[in-house]
């Protein structure tokens, strides 16, 4: 009898790529807010959410993660990984909501946990700026002044990268925001003459639960997205930035709600 | 309207993270047949499987990838990967066939065609002396006497290495062999209650076609597998050592038959 | 007319693997203090220094660096690094100080600036806890029962992992300390005859200014060093296992002093 | 008593990031002549150097690298390593040379033992296509026809890029060629006041030996410089492209011989 969330399936079920749920997250923002092209935007979205508006952010994230009791964070390399996330406004039944068109980790139980959830995930490389409680002339403070990098490689071609200079604490968290997106969860078909008839195919909702917010810094932004040969992000390049953030958050995952099937009727 | 075969699904369908097949492959093998502590095999088989008998192999590969026509191989960060199998010995309906248990990539492409083929691959680091036509104290010629190492380290910790002294050719494939290997195919929900009720769960065979396979050579074999905190690989270690394997192949992947349902009836 | 602190020297100066001090550095340090077998520690002790205790100490660290006004940490693939140095105790002329059998790091940027130091630098894989100001099941706060874990991996083999547990504030920094160890200066002539002649052998001081630390906790610790085929830190594994402590850092390099030279007479 | 040809230096010298010569190598290298612009050549030479042309080479290889006995290709990790070599051309003495400006390797192992030869060796990442002996989609054999990519990114952005489409057989290396490269062996201060002093400072000629070369293939050739912000390479972009070649080498090196010292009198 074969146990484990994801594959590989064993006896002990101590294996797989992704453990069972809940998975606890702990992690650091450095979020920029933009605007893209509205048509852009429209083009990205699924089957199931309407165009809301042409406001994007990404979010470039050093995460920490635990099951209940398995304290992997004392193996760091098991826990820790770092997320670039690009977000499009979308609506669904008239409200408005995130949608997630790119996202990049560098670890592959992040990839497997993001599938499950619908998140698009694929692997890049990550890099952001660190801050420490000491002045330095080798990096920043989290406070007034302080500046932070972030950069977004993948397979060797620098996609992204952006400057937040932190002016204030605010209220407000980057709009859109990745707790409550909607994601499409999707499993291909491999059987000949079904490779366009996907085995899973579903418009969800995160339902992120005991999420916690540190204080939010916000300031002002640069971001720059890099042409590419052929993924599509640099469709969704900013015309307009808008504000950066800074923040820590942790939340918890172990459910998502179907809204609806994108599987086409037979 | 999004196209792609994989996640992430946009409006050019260039940009999943595994292309629609079919999938070419050309790839050199280094290969080591042992066998395992029978119960061991037995309890690593899935549900629809009897256990055949305590032969195992391991292959290392240094893989290529293409599309019919996207020349991915002209920009190898993007079709190239290196693969650690390990195949058990099963029986289907009285017949002898390969099951993977565990298998390692560096690439996130072959990690996602991977799983739409039911390989339970992971990500993990690979290494294999390679051969050269020239005589050289710095490595082997692809011949008797000819010396190769391989090693498969996962997040940070050697799991497995070994050695093969190339001693003459053979007609036989290593045994059991990958290309027409019996696979589950698995993709968990993460809506609550559903954890331990995959969307996907089924048995399939590989229909691997085009296959075209390199003169064979056989010699000598080491293989060490090395303790771990909590993958399961170690319950599979050798107990007697046979023969290893050095040997080119090409295929191509486009199709899987299902054989049966391994989903619970509700 | 080339310039640059380092290779590759080039018309502007831009291109060098270490640009020209002084080197800016900040960092997150998760130390632990032990006691190796006394006859090992004097074993790798350089002419010209005398044994002094059997007390040990690994730095685990994430650093970020930046020249006086490069701002590197705004593009931090070129600022961040993660070390981890082991330091054994020594005398100098009857004082004690500190000296580096063994670090590594995994940047080219550090690797040169280190030996430019001394310090013996090689490419390693260090992994270590984050702390967040929010409470998380995913990780530790910087306080009291935070617990902090980190790895070291060598070319695909785990080398050393460890756990602190924070008890309480301290104001004495581990022991040895890197602060104003002492290290040797080495570079191989590549001449025949001469490979046991280096160009440059000398014992030299570190000169760290602007030294500043964190508050600093303490508390429990534990140490694993494991073993390896050639690299022998195995040799300094720990008989005894102190305190563990956590800390940040600011300080500038920018000067050495020689103590003496070992190079031999002709 | 330490030991060991490089730092660090240990009681049984086994540690060292480059053990002591001879060092034996076999690759195989994907190489394109181009010519760049006169006085960007002549402007990245040394003193001692002379103009000779606007000639240049990028050669693209996948090395193995073993000791007498050492058998290192066995455990491959500790073996192999993927560099971009450019080369200009150069005039000592009225006679034509190589010099390279620019290498990158990705193993410490090879950037140490290219620093004692004088290579200005920094770390990137190195990608190539490999041929196999069976004709697939997935990629080349080594003929008429075969295709080639090659690619070098440092620091997560990409650097150059090319492909060569082999045509005919040749009896010529390419032009220039790196086996008997002059070089400047480099080692810098660190005391205040001698940063611009160097310790080390030297223009060398490499006396590589037991070179042995397999048949050579030559065809046609891309090649793409990319911007970057500090490092100089675009100023050796390619205003022609010439030839691409194909071909495997070993040799052996355990010797320079010193041209001249670039040490300023005091």
């Amino acid at each position: 009898m074969l146990k484990g969330y994801t594959t590989p399936r064993t006896p002990k079920g101590t294996s797989s790529i992704a453990p069972m749920p809940p998975w606890h997250y702990v992690g650091t923002c450095l979020a920029i807010e933009y605007e893209a092209d509205p048509g852009s935007v429209a083009a990205f979205l699924p089957e199931g959410l309407d165009f809301h508006s042409p406001r994007c952010a990404v979010y470039f994230v050093e995460w920490q993660f635990a099951t209940d009791s398995g304290e992997e964070y004392l193996d760091p390399i098991r826990s820790q990984y770092r997320e670039t996330i690009f977000l499009v406004s979308a609506a669904f039944e008239g409200k408005p909501y995130a949608f997630c068109p790119f996202i990049w980790v560098d670890q592959d139980t992040a990839l497997m946990r993001g599938l499950a959830q619908g998140w698009p995930k694929q692997i890049g490389s990550t890099w952001i700026t660190h801050a420490h409680d000491l002045p330095s002339v080798a990096g920043p403070v989290n406070g007034p002044g302080g500046k932070f990098g972030a950069s977004l490689a993948v397979k060797d071609r620098r996609l992204a990268e952006g400057v937040v200079t932190l002016r204030e604490e605010t209220n407000s968290l980057p709009n859109p925001s990745f707790a409550g997106a909607i994601n499409v969860r999707h499993f291909p078909e491999l059987a000949a003459g079904l490779h366009d008839a996907p085995a899973v195919h579903e418009l969800v909702q995160l339902k992120s639960r005991d999420v916690r917010i540190s204080p939010i810094w916000k300031g002002d932004a640069e971001l720059k997205v890099f042409d590419h040969p052929c993924l599509e992000l640099p469709d969704l390049r900013p015309v307009k930035v808008f504000a950066g953030y800074r923040f820590s958050c942790t939340l918890t995952v172990d459910d998502v709600v179907v809204l609806r099937s994108l599987k086409r009727s037979a």
